[in-house]
């Protein structure tokens, strides 16, 4: 914004990997006057959510609604399951998995990390490797993260599921779904999960603060026998008060609110278009970045990540300065760095509640901020990701019409 | 939005001459308790809309606000001034400045037209010339339109004060900016306009339902012998009220509560920041219209609206069937087209709340809906516009470090 | 509120005769992006409150809807059906009258006002008598307010239909029902009204800033060869866009999201209930009033209206004194008096969308503020107040019982 | 509500004991796009936030902040400072108190519960001779509830901590304010107070989802030898990013926003201002229980909570119908019973952003439930609440003239 302006206009274009552009509908069901969290209006909703938060996971099991941020539901979910020194088996994708291993090191397990370079998903071929080794199934539970939000890299959870069967190994399998669930498809059930953790900030397009776990018949039975301490987070009050649609202490009423209408309007625009819509965002997002000439974190192509791109700059240019210019010239926000990697590569959210133009405005944010920096590159980006949008709708159209 | 969901993603671009986009700043503080229109708490908000309009219009007098769309503003200023058989001069630059004398003859005057051809501004020599034959001083009223709604032609407002002067002539000088106003640079008391009309919803990013009349001590002494009847659109009683704060009837509250926020926040970003922000994404846009090998309807430059802008499309192609495609595929809304060019061309608005990566948004669903509309174009449009832009912002910087 | 506080705590009681208290809902409904008005999603919205609003006047003709306050849809009726110079009926019921008076003249019809002690309604007989002695029908419209908003009288408009006809005068019949409808029974096709003024801020729970006209088949007839001036008024553009959804002029979009959702509200509570609630209100308000020993200005008991009492103060008593110390004490403001009485009466306003808790809430506080105000009262108003609830709930429950 | 209705009137009035109704303020500053929780606007919004609870819990100390509603900050302030096996010693107030000892226990604490009869407070005399008698100091930890959220029983902080000193016994203190902060005085430095645990849904007029720990420096050098495991509620790593604004995970940005302007509210008003108009609602509803010739369960006067009041119903009455029937009629929710008084009480909330007229209201459809339930009692409890306010805003006046 201009130095003598004490307001930048138009619209903030939000691109880190979560949070999300909040919704209009869903900000405005939040701005509704508080409901008795004892009462039969709340008991409808409670109903709603719980149910149709089923949906969204993919599972007819119960699924429990945390009011924390994510990194309580990762809590949770080894808290209700483990015992103090169980090993755990966890895997190197990038910064958030590594948190997680901290964590569970915090919690007094022991964990065994699988190495990664910080720029690829899970291998279910090193991880079937990794259980084969533990014959005496000492290993409690394989953690992956679904898509690791600090590099953009998804990892195959049907296939590590394979891997585990195929290693005849009984650990259960916990995966971190924060940044692709409700973005790109995710079957609990269906691919064996036992405990995924969620979150609202990001495909669910509601702001920071309620988590969630999915969770399995046999992580049930696990809970009864595990020994780590709990008590906030502990899963049995809460699926005895979530029968009749209540919860054992205060509920965020209103992100409950919100959750019922984000879920709806998932609904309405079919989960299956949900992903579609992610996938075309992603795919001109990379051919943005091909145009610019410019290399993507994640690799191979099969790892790539639907809901967010992290772009490397050339050596010498410094992302963090990059993403503060952008932000000053056209209010926009990226996703900053981690680890190894860290100032080299900045993150593009391309999810939640956004379309085709919003996307464009923000490639087109991104070309104009490397051409403002200096930073080499080619131009062609934008013209490329409207072609491959073009494409993609010109196919669409095509089928529809067959 | 694909046909098997009932909700389009993301953000809507409305993309009209206006309304505009509506900031969540002003939509929140219409989104308030209402006050008691009679009481202390409004007397503040009255008196503080009323001073802070003056500096929209650049006035040292009196603003009267209407609780009215613009045409009410329209007839407010003729009834106020005028006398039933005056004669005035109104200067046919398109649809809108055709109905404004439609309305003058529905009210009981007689009106000469200046004739055009729907595609440029008013020329003040037309002017000059029209009025110096008008020995008599039988034109009561030279009416004119800063930018005219239908097509985006701006007229150059002090040169025709200066003709007016040239002619010698004593007719009151009445201006249109409902398109114009808080977009480009606008001088009621410097120009020596008598009556400006004005508009809520368009520069000023509040929702219709309000307009104004900026006013000359001219005008107000012409209102003491005007004839046409009047009431609801009577400046005295308005006046009278207005010094305490308070309105003779019951105003809309909520949009004096948007207004006080719409008028800081203009302040906020500076006034002649949000002249060159508009400045900038007028060229932009021009820049990608010339890339899509398209034509601008108003021309020559000298008449480019600041606003939005008007695109023609090749002959046989219709307007109405590519902005509904627009809208279906890419939740975008244009500008509708009038008169002997209904059909022909659709309008791009691009002003009020919006910035650099939104515009770039607009451009490119504009570009990727010509190509699936399949309409003859080049490739290239955004591109332009954001080189516009990267030198604009180049420049800009320049400056600031000079 | 505590002298050296500059937040007055808890929710205001906005107990002016209108605007009424806003629903959540309702200002929500209206706290979204803009459409365009030209677009398909518009005319779903614009069909929904034309077709909508027909149910809350009761009528199966049509009602314009006017980006304006009431007194906008006063002038509307005026300039749409008569012609300069021709006479017109009114009655002396109190300030508003006077105003309606006022603004007919100012548009050039000559007024005859039945003259009025500003504390009752409009009589019938008298009205027949005035119109018996107009052999000629040179009168071509008699002008009444349903509830006059000044001192809260309301007149028997089935009972004047039936008094004109009985005259066998031919002139047209206009209602204002501003601060009567939907809050209680009005039926305007039924009773043999031609035009009823009506607007948005007080049984319509909304926001000031939209008016109504319901008009006959012979109003409309009456336009046709009405001569008074108008063109933002006309209701020929009007009724032709409105076919389609549309509006000829920019409409106050938000208004009319308010507008859909109101009547929502009031279709779902039951017009009927809404009218009980109302008249139970009203009985409570008096019985309140009975018991502080003071006087109500409208009378006799047939007058009273349902929506907001007028109180009058022992002499001696300065009745905005008193508002200023309740505003200041206990957050509530009141509406004011006027014409000969004023400074000697306060009025309640009791309508909209209220219960029975916020209707004590009112009384407590009025009760509370003559105590702190030593104006001569006798306690017991709230009690009284109470037991009326209490009985009216009472046998509300036994005739559903039975 | 009518049984032919889907819908009530009017605003509900929610008197549970929290979440208190939400200030329109609150609410609307939480409608708001979401912004970048790493960026330099949070930044600024996060040591708004940071510096302000402070002066709301009076400690110059930091004050953690978690996404998780009051349980959650129970767990943090004994897992932040206790070791497995460690003893700590609680006072059985009611059902509150009971769940925190029971939490402790599922941690891995030895609890020792002074009992009580869930009618009164803590008693410091109790408290002091429970600790001389631990000459070995084994135990770790007094946690006592401020206010007792089941019944409403206020318990002397100052006068256990001074119970505590005169024992000579170093264990830490911890106190739970949820039912009372910012709404009656408290002191955590002043008090020597190590742990303060508060939420947002009660006299800080937010939502649901924020909790709080105040920390003295004698906790956080407890924290450093602490041995319970912790990772989402670990004190650290909080400290270290709020040093910056900045949160180890992702805040619930959208409760921060409210939360900056709750505090705003609270010194806009004056905190001092605050706790005089709760202690004047709790007094007026004291009166308003004696004039129904009806018991307060919390006994005795000197434990009355200032938030909220237990009415006890005479023998046979069953306190959840009654609930039902006051829901159902008059659209207001009051708190429920526990323990061995359930189905004997009810709990009216006078907390958070209410005012007087609104108290009345409560109280008012308090008294007519009662009368429409056929509940036994006296009239008169509102016109004795009534006569309590004037009396308390007479002498505020005179105070204010000497």
């Amino acid at each position: 914004m201009p130095q003598n302006a004490s307001r930048a206009a138009g619209r903030h274009f939000l691109q880190i990997p979560g949070p999300t552009p909040l919704p209009d509908r869903v900000l405005r069901a939040m701005d509704t006057p508080i409901i008795d969290h004892r009462g039969p209006e709340f008991a409808k909703l409670g109903k709603r959510c719980l149910e149709g938060i089923k949906t969204i996971f993919k599972t007819a099991n119960p699924v429990i609604i945390y009011t924390a941020t994510g990194t309580g539901a990762w809590e949770a979910a080894l808290v209700n399951t483990l015992s103090p020194g169980d090993r755990v088996l966890m895997v190197e994708t990038g910064q958030f998995a590594t948190q997680w291993k901290t964590m569970a090191q915090k919690l007094g397990l022991k964990t065994e990390f699988i190495p990664g370079n910080w720029r690829t998903g899970a291998e279910p071929a090193k991880i079937e490797e990794h259980l084969r080794k533990d014959k005496a199934h000492e290993i409690k539970a394989v953690c992956v993260l679904h898509n690791e939000t600090a590099t953009g890299c998804l990892s195959p959870i049907s296939s590590i599921r394979k891997a585990i069967d195929a290693a005849g190994h009984p650990a259960l399998f916990m995966v971190d779904t924060i940044s692709s669930l409700a973005s790109t498809d995710y079957r609990h059930d269906e691919w064996g999960v036992d405990v995924t953790v969620g979150g609202a900030q990001k495909g669910l397009m509601l702001p920071p603060g309620m988590s969630f776990n999915a969770i399995s018949d046999k992580a049930l039975t696990a809970a009864k026998t595990s020994k780590l301490t709990k008590s906030f987070w502990a899963w049995d009050e809460m699926l005895t008060m979530n029968k009749v649609g209540f919860f054992p202490y205060t509920p965020a009423t209103q992100m409950l609110q919100g959750l019922a209408v984000s879920i709806e309007m998932l609904h309405e625009e079919g989960l299956d278009n949900v992903f579609v819509r992610h996938a075309r965002f992603a795919g001109a997002t990379r051919g943005g970045v091909g145009g610019w000439g410019l290399e993507i974190i994640g690799r191979p192509p099969k790892f790539f990540a639907p809901t967010f791109t992290g772009v490397l700059l050339p050596d010498g240019h410094d992302s963090d300065a990059f993403r503060s210019l952008a932000l000053d010239t056209f209010n926009i926000s990226y996703g900053a760095s981690f680890g190894p990697y860290a100032k080299k590569y900045f993150r593009i959210g391309h999810l939640g509640d956004i379309n085709d133009g919003w996307l464009m405005g923000v490639l087109a944010s991104t070309e104009m901020s490397l051409g403002l920096a200096g930073i080499p590159h080619k131009k062609g980006g934008v013209q490329a990701a409207m072609d491959y949008i073009v494409s993609a709708h010109s196919s669409g159209a095509r089928a529809a019409a067959e």
